[in-house]
């Protein structure tokens, strides 16, 4: 069992987010973006020799947190911490909170800032795509029927703002056999706008070829 | 019409998607992760005084890029230079490649690393449907048909492997009145590892209500 990850470490990938929120709306002469350059350079210069080796490297570096095969424990921020969308660890989530309720449905929130922008004022479409399969799958793994997203589908009903508190939710609709059916809405107040549906095929028979 | 993004903040925000790759695989002692800490803070310090303001900033920073009503020229790439997918100058986007072809196909190429990462060795599924929903609403704007995301389905047939070269390709189906129906594909090599349809909602009729 992985324990959640120290304070400092995600103290540090949450400063770095508020350097890509920062780089993502500058507008800065060269030598400003060269001297912010250096700096950036030589952060990387001091993490370069810590990257994971050895048999740790595995877990961390090719999962997005501690496996489909471990019984679920926590949040799905605590048991995703790699998640590009929930991991309190990745740099480019945003990340998402999310939590299960007594009846097993799993509820997100967050504020999506700049980075996450696509057309003007409004949430790029393909980053609600991206945080209702981690919403959708989650609401699996919390059910005990983990998997690998077999279809995905999204239905925008209306913009979603930027730089606005958004909420989410998430159930399951029923499983057959390997197959789970979930659903879920997104939220800008008590306004849904957008939706999705989601089958999640278990890990047991795994679909994966390579 | 805006200018390619200038040499200089392309290579800053290059350098930031290397750091943003590292801080992801990295496990550090404290005083590492305070030392790298402090040399984010400060580069953060030397660009927030150059955020955006004024008329330019409602362009740059509420939008992806140059709008949806102004006529499609260059590549995705330059078109949407804020985008999180394809945007040079977005630093959680990967950023994925994207150019039209003679008959108005559009293309994607990338390799996927860490920060994208879902299941061990995989590419979170995720990260493949906002991939998808760039690369098929590019399609309907390379074809003059640009619009809001209406539905977007994707399909995994297999995993998509991570630090693998990747390519896509998306093709208008058909356009119906307000709505253009748009397919695409994303491939490891010659095998196809997802597909996606999707449903574009042309602007002049826009279906954000806000």
């Amino acid at each position: 069992m992985t324990t959640f990850p120290h304070e400092e470490a995600v103290e540090l990938v949450g400063a770095l987010r508020e350097l890509i929120a920062t780089v993502r709306v500058v507008d800065a002469p060269i030598e400003v973006l060269s001297a912010a350059r250096r700096l950036i350079d030589d952060a990387r210069a001091v993490l370069d020799p810590h990257r994971y080796v050895g048999q740790v490297a595995q877990g961390a570096l090719e999962g997005e947190g501690i496996g489909l095969r471990t019984p679920f424990v926590g949040t799905p921020n605590e048991f995703f911490p790699y998640s590009p969308i929930v991991g309190p660890l990745n740099p480019v989530a945003p990340p998402v909170r999310m939590w299960a309720d007594d009846a097993l449905r799993v509820h997100g929130a967050v504020t999506l800032e700049a980075p996450y922008n696509g057309p003007p004022g409004l949430v790029h479409g393909g980053v609600l795509a991206l945080i209702f399969d981690e919403l959708l799958g989650a609401c699996a793994v919390v059910n005990q029927c983990p998997g690998f997203t077999g279809t995905l589908t999204v239905k925008y009903l209306r913009g979603t703002p930027i730089r606005t508190p958004l909420t989410m939710e998430a159930w399951i609709d029923r499983v057959d056999g390997r197959k789970t059916f979930v659903s879920g809405e997104l939220r800008n107040g008590a306004i849904v706008t957008a939706t999705a549906t989601g089958i999640f095929i278990s890990v047991d028979h795994q679909i994966v070829k390579q």
